[in-house]
């Protein structure tokens, strides 16, 4: 792999990432239990959205065949895509869909700190720019979190059962491969080993604040980073990509 | 009729036209022909929607009786809606989106330019923070138009066909009431016979500029002042307020 198709790979991966993100979190959109909530949810969901876009549009100019993040997003099958599991689940209840935000939050915060320190300026300069969207979207995810977990009966085991059911893919947060070992080596990717301790400790505090329980999981799933996916996957891309594919060479 | 009753519908309908807008245009979001244009579209129905929040806040103020935005959005029945007919319909493909934001566009930068004006202390506020907002939006659709109606022979022929479908909706924006002129006595609501010259101008124009032709129609539809809608509206109500009328006293 040279250090041309690593950028394209790790660019791509993030970028799928927070557009399969988005558009789980959009479909809350005029659903979300009360209006206040709901716009907070659609604009978490455009800021993470946008981040994508700049992303895909990075990997195609990475990769220098003339594609562009329309045909990234919209021409690629399951196989091709390369967004970690946990995004791609479905969102289930409202308090399932914060809980698992709340593990992405913590983990993108982190990470997207550390990014904008990454040598290519591109990649620091879209993480330097989401450093304060995800500081924001943090606050209030671990804010719902607490309200769910010391709230009612209800809204604390629906809490424990989401959490129940995301648990297992979050420590493909943490995966690496080749295409991290050859950025790391050069400075441009993250190294996610040195990011687990303090996100454990810190999931760990709000898991207790919240009274969860941290499931008993004997191992955890992973796959995205082969294009491996759940089958959840098909039927997001069947949705965004189907009108796109149905006008391939509409002049909009 | 009181001039608090009056105040109230009047601020009720102004809310209720523009959440049941925005729900529709969320319907595309994740769905859009591309990347770029999905965020502008979502931008555009976030923007629309805070100003639906703010107008249905102000009319639960106004009415007094310890309902909230929420109760007004998720608690009432399709004939205590009082939203425009227009923003009802089905998007339909993307140029029937576009006409007919543009129609609403149109409409509503010389509505909200006039409201900011109004005596009313709290409808001229968020009418003057509209401005902008709606002055970019029409920007946006008139741009559309005029590259849809200039673009291929299938992109002219949709937006003609959604003109068609949506022309004899238009003729309700410009309707009166009881409402309107108790209110129009005392400063507070815009006189829309006042608006309708200067907007046949401008579609005019812009039909013209995209070679459309404004159907024959025999007569413009009408009934949301009274409460009346087509069978469409009940469909986005089932949707928007599912999820709260599930749970009505949970503590989110």
């Amino acid at each position: 792999m040279t250090s041309q198709e690593a950028l394209f790979n790790y660019s791509l991966r993030l970028g799928d990432t927070s557009i399969i993100l988005a558009q789980r979190l959009c479909e809350w959109t005029g659903h979300g239990p009360f209006l206040e909530e709901d716009l907070a949810l659609t604009n978490i969901a455009l800021d993470i959205f946008g981040r994508g876009k700049a992303l895909l549009e990075y990997a195609a100019k990475v990769e220098g065949k003339g594609r562009t993040e329309d045909d990234l997003a919209f021409f690629r099958t399951d196989r091709e895509f390369f967004n970690t599991l946990i995004t791609e689940l479905p969102n289930g209840d409202y308090a399932k869909t914060i809980i698992r935000q709340a593990m992405i939050d913590c983990f993108d915060l982190a990470f997207y700190t550390a990014l904008a320190n990454s040598k290519d300026e591109t990649l620091a300069g879209i993480a330097a720019k989401s450093i304060k969207e995800i500081t924001y979207h943090k606050r209030h995810s671990f804010s719902w979190v607490n309200r769910f977990g010391n709230g009612t009966e209800e809204s604390f085991n629906r809490l424990q059962q989401g959490l129940d059911e995301i648990w297992a893919f979050t420590g493909e947060l943490f995966e690496m491969n080749e295409t991290d070992e050859i950025l790391i080596k050069e400075g441009i990717a993250v190294d996610l080993n040195l990011l687990k301790a303090d996100w454990e400790k810190e999931i760990n505090q709000l898991l207790t604040k919240a009274n969860l329980v941290i499931p008993e999981t004997l191992f955890m799933q992973k796959g995205s980073r082969k294009g491996l996916h759940t089958e959840h996957l098909s039927y997001i891309l069947a949705e965004m990509q189907s009108l796109p594919r149905m006008h391939p060479n509409a002049k909009w």
